[in-house]
This record gives structure tokens, C-alpha cells and sequence, in this order.
């Protein structure tokens, strides 16, 4: 045997992803460059809307003249920008983030400009430069930076500072990576446009490598409430998480920490709680045990007193938006959206929304049509291993629905929450968490069983046209007849006034079903 | 606006392998107790058949008899062991592996086992236990340990030591996890019976919580050559690597840092190399400008006088393996397998090997049946999100190949290589990286040429059998007509004579598609 000792040793943040760049979405150039555009753009809205800011996002991506693989990438907003002595690392250290709080936004783990600055690094190898300026800061400052992957720190290449006489605020990012613009155009477009469905209130300018101008016009200064950061619930807890957050809190008393660091928990709440399951409310909960740990985590996941997870910190999208999204991209004949109570999936409030479209433009196809959405962005890729799928194409039976395939069917699924259970750092798909599987599933069902009614008052109402019609189709020969029969009788009957008469009977008592027809006529010559 | 200000951090990679467990596929309590089982096996394995040693491996899963969540994993493998001095960090550090090497091992990221522990310190809350003697060790270590996760570094819970008597080498990890055996079941069990396939020189052992027993037994005590630490080939350098070997480098001269640092550069291509490109021999790489770094990348991937990139420090499973694989599991009526060539994707050497196997009793389907592996490990989730998936899906028109679906068709891909490109730590699909999806377009294009063949041919034999078959039926009648032909002859013909000659010559002419046929009776028996 070759017992070679194996060699160990650590590796740096920087370094691993640097490795696995495919995880993070970065696994060839084309992927890479629409992965690019993504991770600033999401930064760039986070900046503005998750902060009440109307957005301006300018988008750009060049060729380099000489070197036609190189792209630079450049995108800039008018957000809350960055302070300035956090601005090297948020650009130049891998997890070091702003994300890393309880609060709704588009990035989560904190890496994409990272990743995107270490994917530049590796292909072209010129330094990111940030240009930034905080809200109200007197200054604008520029970095020029790139990352030490063994270091996991950021290297300062060139600094400047300007006055801000405009009093502008925002981030500018630009970078150069290797790309593919002809490979990834399609879905840079599809993602941008997308985008611009559930952002409504954004200004979105798009100039690509071929010179073209996409813009994306603001057509609503309405800007949903923005998320705000919040406390876990005691339904999500696991003991690593109480561990740290008995380590951090300054209550003293089990009652204080329980009313005081989680959210849905009141003082009555909290006491009721802690006397059910035979804690002392004054024991101080860092001398707790490892059994009464074991047992506090128990019992928050199963008390069912505690106020239901809020979702007030959220920002869903909300179901009037979604329909309007529905309709200004599919044009069906059909539309309808819900917006599910929250649910909470590991301390974390999870708000599912669904929208289903049908008929109309929609193109009969052997598979639903899936739209995805994970806090207001759009997911593209991998849509077979997304949990959504699972439940469009596993969990349901269509057929009960009245859907039988080839049919134009489509399904909207956006779920937001201060955590999505992404399967890969590249955010593409959601894993198969039981709560959120079952959250969509009860979604669709609901939008399902609405379209069933639908579908069921629409072949009710073909059904009765279909009477109503072949009845008037003979009014005016019935009051022809009637006018003759009346010529011989003391009071004659004009013809054209008894059909009207019958045709208002008829239309009385189908009259829901024949909005559009104002006499016999309408039918008669739309038949013959 | 409600400009708050952001608040930034920085986090460890254990807390942000904690708080994003779904990407190492530790989504749900299912999934999670398949994942574990896998990193514990893969671990077992890379710590034997990687060392040359025949590989013992006992896998057991007991349920906790009160909390009926609670799994007990425990996997025991003969292996080399775990210097003592590395025991503690090798499972309790995340990003601190024996993996970051170049050579094809199953686990690449160094996360696995540490994965295990932390969801099992999430969810159950005990300490996992680590007992290990490498190869020589006269102690046998044992250690219980915890992950403090703010830090990223390891909690000795506690620690014993015994001595060595018997000369045992290998680890045996146990750990507790939330767990869910029914709906886990039926893949752990796909797991080890797929990896058993592959590697047909192991002693697996199962033992299920059920109390079932699953044995797989050695069939062969040869044992592939392990694979071997290498260098980076030059066509697979990019900006990064080349400062960071740079930097590592003792060689003083550029043509000593060429030639030593790389596979498959000798002097003499070195020389002709840097001479070609302009650069000076025995300038030191240290002082290399960046245009000159540049210009040296850009001159190392594209330079074409470099050898091929070794395979030989590679472990690839051989056409022969595989086609007993999917004999033995698939039972077919047509089999082949091909090892391609290796290649090179960003330094490492890649090798992909693909199998067919058609008819026989494969059900037909709509869809080619996919059988993945990478570095001998079986891939079962997120099939249709990996690039072997868009290669049979996708890129190769089967009809090309006589094959119109449904079709019994299965194609098994193996990628082995000292980088594999997972879309995500949990290592379930394969990103879309060209030189691999055209290797594995290439591979599938071989085999279906041989199955084209094959079918070809057995089309070709059917109609000759045919046509034979149609002849053969006339020959006792033919036979008989002659004999009493014959009669009135002064030469009598035995009628029987006369037909074992007859079918004689017609033997001689389609005499290879009627093996099994001795007279003519064979057929017309067969036929009426």
C-alpha cells in the first residue's frame, strides 16, 4: 500500500470559492457573464428600494476592442451607497457582507461582487473599481481593488476622493471579466426584463456590447413598504442558534431573553410559556444546562401560543402586481394571483406567492409554463431541480383541475423571506424544504381550484349561450308568425315590436349570458 | 428614505456553511441522512482505495429509541487513519481538509464530514465521535468534539487513548443527526448498491435502522492503480494560479519555474516555449511585469508542442468495468463503454468515460435512462440539471442512431478528474463546462455509433435469417420432389441424403446468421 501521509491544511473563504467558481454560477464564460450582471444588479436594487429609494439602475457591458473575450461590466446606482471604510472589503473580502442580517434582501450569502471581482481577477486580471457615495457624505470616493485569494483580503490598488457638490448618492461598480455576450444575450435580456415585471417603480437603462439601448421606464412612483430586519421566531429555532443568541443577549432573566430577542413573543406570552414547561423565568439563561437547552428548543418549536410569524418586515410582491405582471407578459384569457400567510422555515418568516395564467397568447404546451421568483429576482436556470417544479409537475393532478396537457397553462411562484433555502450560492434554485413545498402546493392549488371555477362557469356559460342563442335565433319567425295569426284578431300586433318583446323575455332570463347582444338580429346574422 | 445604515460583518466559513446547509444538500431531514451517509462512505473510501488497500467498510444507521428524529450513523472504515495531531481540526474546521491536493479524490471540498457534525450538532445537539489509528500508530486515538461555529475551529469535548495491540489502522466516525429514514430509504440503498457496482474490490456492510443487513462482498481483490498527486498542466493556468505558483516557486529562472512546475514541459519545450513567446530563459519569474504575466498566460494555453496531459495519475473505472456493471445491473441485449482521452479543464486532467447498454431488460421509456458517476461516486439527484443530462437530451438526435424513442437505452457517464465541476457542494450535478459536455457529446457519439452498428447489423442478420429461413422451409419438400424425381434415374437418391446436402449449400451461404440451426427440420418445426 502507498501510505502516503495526506497533506492538510486551511484554506481561506477567497480561496474556496475561488476553486469552485462553478457554485457560484460562474462555470463558463457565458454563464459567467449573465451571473455578473445579476449580482450587481440585485446589489444595485437592494441599495435603493429595500431602502424606500425609487431606483435608477444603468447597466452597461462592453467589448474590449482588442481582446474580444473581455467584457467590462459596469452598473450603477443611485442607492444608499457605502461608507467609505467598509468599501474595501465588501469589495475584496469574501463574507464580509451587509447581508448577514434578518432582513429581506436579494443577495444573501454576501459573495456575488466577490465572486464577480475573483472571476474578473482570474480571466483578465484587472482591478474592480468602486466608485460610492454614502447618503449625505461630503465626499465621493473611488477604489481601484482586487482580492488576496490566499488572504481572503482585499489589495488597494488606487484610491481617489472628490467633493460631492451634487449631493449624489449611489455605487458605481466596474469590473472585467472574460465573457460570452453572444451565448448569454438571450438570458441577460430575459432577466432584465423580468426584472423590470415585479420592479415596476425602477428605471432600468440596458446598453449592450451591439450598442443597443433596453430602457425600462418607471411607470409607478408607488414603491412597496421596504423590508425591515426582524427577530427569529421560536418556531425556527435550532440549538445552535439559541446557543449564540443567549451568548449575545443582555437579558439576565430567561423571561426577558424570551420576550426580548424573538419576535411574536409578549411578557404574558413569554411567562405562560416558560411556567408550562417548568422553567424558572428568573434562571439566568446562560447557566442553563445542555438537557435544559435541549428542552428550551423543544418546547419553543412546539408551543402553540406564540403570536403567528409576521410579515409585516416582508416585502412581498402582492397579488394585484403579480396579475398585472401575468397579464402585460402572457396576455391570457385568464389571470389570477394569492399571497400566502407567512410560515416560518428555520426562525425565518416565509411568504409564498402564487399567480396562474391561462389561454389567450399562452401556447398550449405538454408542460406548465414556470415563472420563478426568490425575493423579487428572477430565476432562470435549473428549473427542473427547483422545489417549484416539483409541485407543478410531481404534487399536483392537473386533470382534477380540468387541465388536461397540451395546455396553456402558467404558473407564477415567487417566494420571499429573510432566508430562501437556495440550493447553490449561484441562486438559481430552492431546495425541497417541507414547508415551503407545501406553501407552494396549497398556492397552486388555490389559484388552481380558481381557474377550475373558471373553466366551469365558462362551459356553463357556452353551454346557456349556446341555449339562448338557438331560442332567439327563431324570435323574429316566431313574431312574424304571431304578427300573422294577430292580423285576423280586433288588435293587431306590430312585427317588429313583438319580436322585441320576446327577445326581452329570452334576454331576461338568459340575460347574464348575452351581454353583447342588443337584438335577435346580432345572432341571426352572426350565425347565417 | 429610511436611510438606515447598513450594518456589515464578516463570518466564518462554518457559520456560512451553517446558515446555508441546503447548499451542501442538507435541505431537509431526508435528504440530510443521505448526504451524511454518502460524505461518511466517500471519506471511508478516499481513506482506502485512493491508498492502495482493499476497502472495509461498515455502515450502520440505528434509530434513538426515545426520540424517534434521532439517527445514529456510524461508518468504520480500514483505512490509513488520521494523524492524531490533525484529528480535531480534520472534523472540526471547516475549509481544513487533506483534499485540497491536485489528485482524483472523491471529496473535493473539504466539507463533507464537517457538514455532518454541524447539522447534527444543529439538530440533535450531541458531540460526533472520531476514532482513528493511522497505519503504524501504536495508539489508537478517539476524540468527541463539537464545532464552535463563530470561530470555525474545533470543541474537544473529550479525548482518550488506547493502546494499539492488534495493529488496527482506519477511523470510525459516529454521529447523531435529525434524520428520516422512511422517505430516505430507498436512495441510501441505490447509493450503496451503485457505489458497490463501481467498486467491486470493497467489503461493504450495511446495517439499517430496519435491522436489515445489505452485504456487498469483494468479487476481485485487484484494485485499480490509486490515483496520484500531479501538477497543473498548462493549458488549464489562469491569472490567479500563475501569481500564486509563482510566488510558491524555489526556481530562480523562468525556464526552471516551466519546466519543474508543470506536466508535460521537458527542457527542451520549455526553452522553445519561452523563446517563441519572447521571453528570457533565465529572467526570474518573480519580476515578471503584469502585461508579461499577462502575455504568459495568454502564450501558455495556447502553445500546442506541450505534451497531452497525463492520465496515468488517474483513476478511471476502464471500459471492461463498466460494461460488467451494466450487465450485471441492467441485464441488456447490447453493451459497450468507452475511456476517452484525457483533457484538460483549467489545469486538472479530466477523463470521461461513457457506457451503453440497449434491449435486454431495459423497459422502454421516453427518455434515456441516465446512470452518473464522478470519481467513482454515483450522482442520483438533480439529473436533469447536469450537463450529461443536456448531452442525451439535448445535444445527440438519437434517430441519427437508429434509436426512436420509446426506447430501451441507458448511458452511464463517468467524469473523473482531479477538479470536477459540481454546481454545488452537496456534488449532485455537473456544471456546463464545454471541454466536458463536448467529451461527453464525443463519448455518447462513440458508443451509439457502436450501438448503430449493432443494430444495423442485427437488422442486416434478421433479413438474411429471414430470406434463409424462407429457403430452408422448401428443403425437405424440394428434396422429396427430387427423390422421386430421381426414381425413374438409374442413379437412386436417397431422399434424406438429398436434403441434408441441399441444406448443406444453403448453410454454406447464410451459414453465420444459422448458428443454431443443424437441419432443416429446426426451422420448419420452429415455423408450423
Amino acid at each position: 500500500m502507498s501510505a502516503t501521509a495526506e497533506k492538510f491544511r486551511s484554506i481561506s473563504p477567497a480561496e474556496f470559492f475561488y476553486r469552485n467558481k462553478e457554485i457560484a454560477g460562474f462555470a463558463n464564460p457565458a454563464r459567467a457573464l449573465y451571473q455578473a450582471v445579476r449580482e450587481l444588479v440585485e446589489n444595485a436594487l437592494d441599495a435603493t428600494d429595500a431602502h424606500g429609494i425609487l431606483p435608477n439602475i444603468e447597466v452597461s457591458i462592453e467589448r474590449d476592442s482588442v481582446k474580444q473575450y473581455v467584457y467590462r461590466i459596469s452598473v450603477k446606482d443611485n442607492g444608499i451607497g457605502i461608507p467609505e471604510k467598509y468599501i474595501p472589503e465588501a469589495f475584496g473580502k469574501v463574507l464580509f457582507s451587509s447581508k448577514y442580517v434578518l432582513r429581506q434582501t436579494r443577495g444573501l450569502f454576501g459573495l456575488g461582487a466577490k465572486m464577480v471581482i475573483l472571476y474578473g481577477q482570474m480571466t483578465v486580471g484587472e482591478p474592480a473599481e468602486i466608485i460610492s457615495a454614502a447618503i449625505n457624505s461630503r465626499r465621493i470616493y473611488s477604489y481601484r481593488i482586487m482580492i488576496d485569494v490566499r488572504e481572503n483580503k482585499p489589495i488597494i490598488v488606487s484610491k481617489g476622493v472628490w467633493p460631492n457638490n451634487t449631493g449624489w448618492h449611489g455605487t458605481m461598480v466596474k469590473v472585467a471579466i472574460e465573457g460570452d455576450w453572444s451565448r448569454a444575450k438571450q438570458k441577460i435580456l430575459d432577466y432584465i426584463k423580468r426584472t423590470a415585471i415585479v420592479t415596476p417603480y425602477a428605471n432600468i437603462v440596458f446598453k449592450t456590447p451591439d450598442g443597443e439601448i433596453y430602457t425600462y421606464l418607471r411607470v409607478t412612483e408607488t414603491i412597496p413598504p421596504p423590508p425591515r430586519e426582524t427577530k427569529p421566531h421560536p418556531h425556527g429555532v435550532d440549538l445552535e442558534l439559541i446557543k449564540t443568541m443567549i451568548s449575545e443577549t443582555k437579558a439576565q432573566r430567561l423571561i426577558d431573553f424570551i420576550s426580548e430577542e424573538f419576535q411574536g413573543v409578549g411578557n404574558v406570552i413569554a411567562e405562560r410559556f416558560l411556567t408550562k414547561y417548568g422553567f424558572d423565568p428568573s434562571k439566568d439563561p446562560k447557566t442553563l444546562s445542555k438537557e435544559e437547552l435541549e428542552l428550551l428548543v423543544k418546547a419553543l418549536k412546539e408551543f402553540n401560543e406564540f403570536r403567528k410569524p409576521r410579515a409585516d418586515h416582508l416585502s412581498p410582491i402582492g397579488a394585484e402586481l403579480i396579475k398585472i405582471g401575468l397579464n402585460s407578459i402572457l396576455k391570457p384569457e385568464f389571470v389570477d394571483a394569492v399571497t400566502r400567510k407567512p410560515v416560518v422555515y428555520e426562525g425565518h418568516s416565509i411568504i409564498v406567492e402564487v399567480g396562474i395564467a391561462y389561454g389567450g397568447s399562452i401556447q398550449p404546451s405538454e408542460e406548465v409554463v414556470l415563472l420563478r421568483y426568490a425575493n423579487k429576482i428572477p430565476l432562470l436556470y435549473d428549473e427542473k431541480s427547483d422545489v417549484a417544479w416539483k409541485v407543478v409537475s410531481e404534487n399536483i393532478d392537473w386533470s382534477y383541475y380540468g387541465i388536461v396537457f397540451p395546455a396553456p397553462l402558467a404558473i407564477l411562484v415567487h417566494i420571499c423571506g429573510t432566508k430562501i433555502p437556495y440550493k447553490g450560492v449561484g441562486k438559481e434554485s430552492i431546495a425541497e424544504v417541507p414547508v415551503i413545498e407545501k406553501e407552494i402546493e396549497e398556492g397552486v392549488r388555490q389559484v388552481a381550484r380558481s381557474l377550475k371555477l373558471y373553466l366551469a362557469r365558462k362551459q356553463k356559460e357556452e353551454e346557456m349561450m349556446r341555449k339562448a342563442v338557438t331560442i332567439i335565433k327563431y324570435v323574429p319567425e316566431v313574431a312574424r308568425n304571431l304578427a300573422v295569426l294577430s292580423k285576423a284578431n280586433p288588435v293587431r300586433i306590430d312585427e317588429k315590436e313583438l319580436e322585441m318583446k320576446i327577445f326581452e323575455l329570452v334576454k331576461h332570463k338568459y340575460g347574464e349570458y348575452l351581454n353583447n347582444i342588443s337584438s335577435p338580429y346580432d345572432i341571426v346574422i352572426g350565425i347565417e
